[in-house]
């Protein structure tokens, strides 16, 4: 069978962060200029700014906020780190609802210091104690599921099925999975936990970018769509074999394209995204 | 429940590789005077050398060789790169038997211009082919998991739950897993997956190393045992609950600790070892 590729870009979203040398004002306008539809939002590019106004902003460029990224972090040895965490979590809730984002994405957080259980039990806590003010404000939480090179520092949930397996053990709308390929391309149950989540309603979003050979960097090697070994598309087929219809978001973290001139980069994203998307 | 350390070293083997910089008559003197009790031999170490010869001068020394590392890599494009796959792996098989080391540890392989599953199947292939020998040589074959990091270029086979499902798939006794806590620490089917395998008689080796937190490369920044954040103990007693009386094999690969003094190095590995392990 062979899969398709992308035929517009009426499904294009971009993070704040991929173009992280430029401030929000100049990633929306770029972004509406090169045809991008959506655009996820990270913390960072809102510092300092009135969010409802932001919000206004970017929608008056034509562009659909996709999610808010990210909160999350919940796990802390000790109490008081705990009781910040979930601060931080309803301020995140309480920006998402000013900016008019339907998501906030969730990096769940592993604290070296303790077993990576107890992690998961303080991720399970965080969740269930920010999870009714996220209804009340009418935003989704999606936990997005780290590859197990972050279980030191970044997250305790490393795999597709256990965001699942969280997902399923709140049973709220307010709560599903976000699916990124760099994380979860690896894993062998990938496929059957697409269908999975996707069936159930708990697929909320969809990242994509590539896995570069050799990855040079832990944190920011990233690849653009098409140059690493991501089966990208296949794996859009079987998010989008679910019924999902939501964005394709790029999210590429790399020290190497943010030194570059963001308007090449960002012109380099859309003609990747066409031809591998 | 508190769990033991380790009392003394009699389990406690090293890889060649940890103390690169030694060549293998170094190594093996100074593992021995240190009380080292096992040794696992690296390939490279081998090079120009007697292999019968140099098992005998390491059992005269005292230590016993517990593997030989290492065979796999069996994926390629190409049918002419698998059947070189398959000529290295008989090798390695028949260097083991050379040298009176009872096992060979496989890093399976993966070809980053082709499907996961399709090295995965190439993987199955592979030691379809070269298990004959390994019988008749009386070498037993160990998968070794890899840390999805690795799912690039070095192994398709990414937990532990897929080597147990490889080594019951081939029902052998002479083919079974190698658990090393730097490629499986993170995984939540950890406890549940190696009392699989160490109840079935293909738990064949047990190695040790830390993940530093931060880890600085991807491939030469393992630590010591207690710098990091693998909970090595808790490994080890859920390992030996099921009856394994192997080695701890310490396997570090470092640039930082490879570009220091080797002795105090080695201490050091020793002291940790004896506190950690």
């Amino acid at each position: 069978m062979s899969i398709q590729t992308v035929t517009d870009l009426s499904r294009l979203c971009v993070h704040t962060i991929t173009t992280r040398p430029w401030d929000i004002d100049t990633a929306v306008q770029q972004y509406a200029q090169a045809g991008v539809k959506g655009i996820t939002v990270w913390r960072d590019a809102l510092t300092g700014r009135d969010i409802r106004a932001t919000g206004q902003m970017i929608r008056g460029q034509g562009l659909e906020i996709v999610s808010l990224c990210r909160g999350g972090f919940f796990p802390h040895t000790t109490a008081i780190g705990r009781q910040k965490a979930i601060d931080d979590n309803l301020l995140a809730i309480e920006e998402a609802a000013l900016l008019g984002a339907p998501l906030v994405v969730l990096v769940c957080g592993a604290d070296p210091a303790q077993p990576l259980e107890e992690s998961r039990r303080q991720i399970y806590e965080g969740i269930a104690a920010v999870l009714p003010q996220a209804k009340a404000a009418g935003v989704k939480l999606a936990i997005e599921p780290m590859h197990p090179v972050y279980a030191d520092t970044r997250s305790a949930i490393n795999t597709l099925a256990q965001a699942n397996d969280m997902a399923a053990a709140f049973n709220s709308p307010w709560l599903g999975v976000a699916v990124d390929v760099y994380h979860v391309w690896w894993d062998p149950a990938l496929q059957e936990q697409i269908i999975r989540c996707g069936s159930n309603g708990h697929l909320l979003a969809f990242h994509i970018c590539d896995w570069r050979v050799p990855t040079r960097h832990l944190l920011y090697d990233r690849g653009i769509m098409g140059e690493g070994c991501i089966p990208i598309r296949q794996i859009r087929e079987w998010v989008e074999s679910t019924g999902f219809t939501g964005f394709h978001e790029v999210e590429i973290f790399s020290d190497e394209y943010w030194a570059q001139d963001q308007h090449a980069f960002l012109q380099r994203i859309r003609d990747a995204y066409l031809a591998h998307g």
